[in-house]
């Protein structure tokens, strides 16, 4: 989809810090992480929100939380997350291309949906620790 | 599973304002709903936490939601809505049988996490208006 910027990372026009990916979904991080490993996973297919997208698709997404959740947790010694997603812009959906955000939570660090701003490397290293876990290369 | 607050909704003992189910999954209000028409979406199967769970349990959560998101919108006059899953204590889970959150947000209304406390008779007004859109008896 043309001006869509997960479509954009997607294709590769964008750079991302990937730490999933299969034939359906792409899992990478959240430039603006509200805890450490913040990651966003989405469809490859466009759709602006999750009902405007398939079912199957929906479900996708689900499938790879199952998968790569437990490798976040062990990559990073967090001890539980937050799923979310928000759909429409009263709900604070600001891309329009459908998004689940992971959301890893550490036990003695209050959780905050407060946006930080860790820098180019500290992404880069997160990503690869998620990734090398997961079994990504 | 005993003492698990969520099985005993599911096996009736506990009474619950019902707004689908199918043979693998229960939706249903919560009591101290963040914006009308709050429900909870959990498998009927126990498992404590989403990857406790199997992954095709993960994913009928899911297929629920796409399901039944649409007619909760036209329902309630809703305009989208958040998802939201807490896993884990660190992240904020109180009831530990896997439950999905599906917030309804209204244009013009704040989008709000405080619990409030409708009336009974309110959360059974909205159920019915809710089952009645879904097709549901």
């Amino acid at each position: 989809m043309p001006d869509c910027l997960f479509c954009e990372i997607i294709s590769g026009n964008v750079p991302s810090h990937k730490v999933y990916e299969n034939d359906k979904i792409l899992a990478f991080l959240d430039i603006g992480p509200v805890s450490r490993g913040h990651t966003l996973i989405i469809p490859k297919e466009h759709a602006p929100d999750l009902n405007a997208g398939s079912c199957e698709s929906a479900m996708d997404l689900m499938r790879v939380v199952h998968h790569i959740a437990p490798s976040i947790i062990v990559a990073l010694g967090a001890h539980g997350y937050n799923l979310g997603m928000n759909h429409g812009a009263c709900a604070g959906q600001i891309v329009f291309h459908t998004h689940l955000h992971f959301m890893p939570r550490y036990e003695g660090i209050p959780r905050s949906f407060e946006k930080q701003y860790p820098s180019q490397q500290e992404l880069v290293e997160v990503a690869a620790i998620i990734r090398k876990e997961i079994g990504v290369s």
